[in-house]
């Protein structure tokens, strides 16, 4: 089987950590060794910067929505091309914690950013290039923030209204009702629960591309 | 005099600085005290963050033509949007050290991006807003970077071929010949007669706009 670009997305506390470990198990399974793991935003020096400016902001000042908008592309376009197109060229599978639908859901979704601008810029930056697949952990709100909680400090967009996540969930479930390479996962049941749904999510889809 | 927005543009070298103070001596002279300075990329501390990346690259990684094209975009409408737009409604006058057209010639011309990819980014993000006022300083790259070279260390810009400037200028002059907003300084002048031809320009235009 070609080399594929898999994607996990998801609200904070969806369980994307879990999810990943589990998705490698799978690969393993099937003798898939050389996998690339990416995170967004973030994943190269130059990313990391950036994710760093997104996720704190600047002290005083507010980051305008198109300005935090063009900083995750700038981030997202970097990895692309130096990281994520050069690992499968070579083979390599890549595992994405996050990828472009995480702009789609939180930017497009959460801030109410226009549609047609948040097309126009993922087609003018991005191309035709979109991950294979994308597991897609379905959390509500109140859950997603609870465990996040759990875990300690909350950056700058992890401290938005319950009603950002509301959006931010309600245009990740919209997106995947429409798009055929996304797979929803219910992400409120246990953790063992979840881990057993993706990893027999992630099979079928497997088997299917053989 | 409705407050305006006055761009001033060239290579490195062209005498920005100088052809800023020639601008405000020309403004007080008629009046206008409340003047805001903006300079590209960079003018708001996140935008600065920003120009740092941009200008300096990250050690070791190559950023890539896109990257850098929306980090710019990123400064610019955080700068336009939290400042720029500000004074503007307020009344003042901003002059602006490098604006919009500077990626049009640097990453269009220069670097050679997309001339669709650069008009569909800059229409989505910056709507229709644009300088009442570009005043761009034309010199030859040779004569611009012996006089960049003569204020010191280069960056990770300034240090592009000169065939890099060379497409950058072809640029700058196709552009501004095909808009009536942007007014060409012959910049290879001595600094007394560039200061001159610009004073006398910008006359011109203010008395136009009465």
């Amino acid at each position: 089987m070609n080399s594929k670009f898999i994607v996990i997305e998801g609200l904070e506390g969806a369980g994307k950590t879990t999810a990943r470990d589990a998705i490698v198990a799978t690969l393993r399974e099937r003798g898939i060794e050389d996998i690339v793991f990416t995170r967004e935003p973030g994943g190269t020096p130059l990313a990391e910067q950036l994710r760093l400016l997104v996720k704190q902001g600047i002290e005083g000042e507010q980051v305008t929505d198109k300005a935090e908008l063009l900083m995750l592309y700038a981030a997202r376009v970097q990895l692309v091309e130096t990281v994520i197109k050069p690992a499968l060229a070579r083979g390599a599978w890549v595992i994405g914690d996050r990828h472009d639908l995480s702009s789609q859901a939180y930017q497009g979704g959460g801030r109410g950013l226009d549609s047609e601008l948040m097309r126009t810029l993922r087609d003018a930056v991005l191309g035709d290039f979109r991950p294979d697949l994308t597991l897609y952990l379905d959390v509500t709100p109140d859950i997603g923030l609870q465990r996040a909680r759990a875990r300690g400090a909350l950056d700058r967009i992890e401290l938005e209204s319950l009603r950002f996540f509301e959006r931010t969930r309600d245009r990740y479930l919209a997106l995947a009702a429409d798009d055929p390479t996304i797979l929803t996962i219910d992400a409120t049941q246990s953790l063992q629960q979840v881990t057993a749904s993706l990893q027999s999510t992630l099979k079928g889809w497997l088997a299917e591309q053989a």
